[in-house]
């Protein structure tokens, strides 16, 4: 899977919200930036200044003034998930999803030559793995490579999407953009980097935290779960 | 597949939220109901008086008021709609779901016999059916109990449910409860009973309309598709 | 204020919600009550069997899969809360307003005496108090009841509504029905029972919680701020 | 008022993620935007290609694929709005909010001298303005100023602002950072400029339709009410 960061707000937009509330506008030190003079002056382009961002923290994470951070939207690309793996995230009601359509999209598989080529037992994973999530257990990627081929079959012999889609394995790929503010982004994180997660929402979650601007990764640091190696 | 209301909250509840707007709730002619002494003076249980239920579809609907008919929520127990119908009912999220887990629940294969008995091409559909929905296209359908076969059988050898949930397909059944209030119900059954929409969710949303209490329909007849039959 | 519960899905809807996922409704000790025939059989109408209700506490609670107590929806109509109150009421936006409209219901004071009758500088304390809420605060109650004269005065002399409530004072009382779920109810417990919470919330969220079911406190007890009295 | 976009999401981004669903990326006009090379080569900074503006506004508002333009935030800050039109702008819960506190912040009127300065009859107008919104009703706005005063007395006299807040009249100054997504912010634009609206929330929704980009504004259109001045 790949998870790529779109688009994100910067880190001053929300410090001006949270100052709002207390009407310290003029306590900030994210004032050049917000105006957009920080490159030019310094010659880097932080998203906020120091105490802004310590003030963020501060409120959205330890006050748990959780609604401050909603403010901070983040854009992902997501490819090469499972449709295993979209049922889970799609539970992630407050983000938005616009998710490959499989009812749009399964005719990609008409064009493609059997995946048992030349009527042997073994499959061509290379190209397999293009449509499918291979998980390392030869059982199920057998499996799964049998239904893909079965459903490839089926749009060969001109069976529409609708129905063919029925016998897709949910180790199906797909691919989203995934819209999610920090407070939802931040559940998300702490659900689904968990060890009592699957496996594969957890490689998600951490892939998606990897893709966080290293700027933002101190809002979500807390919420990762990390192994206790101890004893 | 098969869909029952459970619970719903009951018109007069939604009357006096709306009379609430312009303080109006001596207007209001469920009085009687709302105190739980209509049945026993007119032997039958409305759940609201005629003037109040006009009145819901007039602000609710007519108006466009949408945010009244909020206080009405309807849980609906559906059962045996197919995952790929519960990838697309999981968009709508406005609502409430409890699922069946794959990873929770899928052992419940374990204890199948082979779906292709003795050694045979044909397979047992009547068995099948309880966990996969057959739709009808004998390709499909037999693609589809290959499948459930093999998830069968990678259970049997003891490969855990997170790994084995991979080669599932689409079709494999599942059960939930489903909470959703008025508004975003009409929501779901415009989009979903459109002819545009994915037949098995056509389906759905026509049985999650049969399950709404009659009382209830009046608000929703609107949003229902209704082919153009003539010419 | 008044604070009283309308309507509540029985709990037994929500403990079916939960068995769903591990496919364990076999094992609910509510069926007698979902059908119907409990109250007959053992003369009291308890929302859900013991086994059930334990079940809902420890997966909604102890486990924190939160989203299955969305299912539980509850219904209250609040009267005489102020719209300072109000303002704080509507942040909770996992949850359903119906709110009277001072654009529609100002007119309400047309019909209302002089509150400093015969030109006296004592305000008619009774009659004011339907309309405001006094604090206890000798200062802030009369300049409570002075802008509260003013604007009767500006609405006698038939100025519209929609320019005279901006000199409303925030004390002014307003009434809805409110309608949120267990989840988001937990949430503006915890949150507005809290001894940082603005005076007025605190005293609607402890007659929210006193309006809850006696059978659902149980899910709540947890989120009620309790003051540390020892030393 | 003023109203000033803090920040919004590029339109490239949503063209992105609708083509995910038709798998149709390799389609787009704006790949040299997304990858930060399009104003080198163009000498301005376009957020999307034709192509992929059109599609927008054909997927998203013709097709009525509404989520799709989810993916879009705008981060606006609203300076000067009356409490009064808080009220009804706290009503559009899809969106974020982090406001002044009158509870924090009241204190800002304990060092202003009197607002009708000398015993006079007649307020000081251009500072009683920098903290109520003057309506242009004379009535109205001497019996706002009248308990702006007797507020700033309380506060004078060592009230709290938990308590002196309640004699707060609804036209009393705030001021908020707003984010809302282009979805919910389309609903908003279409219910607040209605000439149904409030005249405030009118002006308010007008003034962020301005202050939307002018690259954004074609999506927004079709929501803005306006009069028909025929006959």
């Amino acid at each position: 899977m790949k998870v790529t960061l779109l688009h994100n707000t910067p880190l001053w937009v929300d410090a001006k919200a949270i100052r709002k509330c207390w009407d310290s506008e003029d306590n900030s030190d994210s004032i050049d930036i917000a105006s957009g003079r920080h490159e030019e002056v310094y010659g880097h382009a932080d998203e906020a200044g120091p105490k802004d961002k310590a003030l963020i923290n501060k409120i959205g994470n330890k006050y748990k003034h959780a609604s401050t951070l909603e403010h901070l939207s983040y854009n992902f690309d997501i490819d090469g998930i499972s449709r295993a793996c979209l049922q889970e995230l799609a539970r992630h009601r407050i983000s938005s999803f616009s998710v490959k359509s499989s009812r749009y999209t399964l005719k990609e598989l008409k064009s493609e030559d059997d995946f048992f080529p030349d009527g042997n037992f073994e499959y061509d994973a290379d190209r397999a793995r293009k449509f499918v999530l291979l998980t390392g257990n030869s059982t199920v990627d057998e499996a799964t490579v049998i239904s893909l081929n079965n459903l490839r079959n089926a749009l060969v012999n001109g069976i529409s999407n609708d129905y063919a889609k029925y016998c897709m394995p949910e180790s199906y790929k797909t691919s989203l953009v995934w819209t999610v503010n920090a407070r939802s982004l931040q559940n998300f994180l702490a659900l689904r980097t968990n060890k009592a997660a699957l496996w594969e929402i957890r490689e998600l979650a951490n892939n998606v935290f990897d893709a966080i601007p290293d700027e933002h990764k101190y809002l979500f640091e807390h919420c990762i779960y990390v192994e206790d190696t101890n004893g």
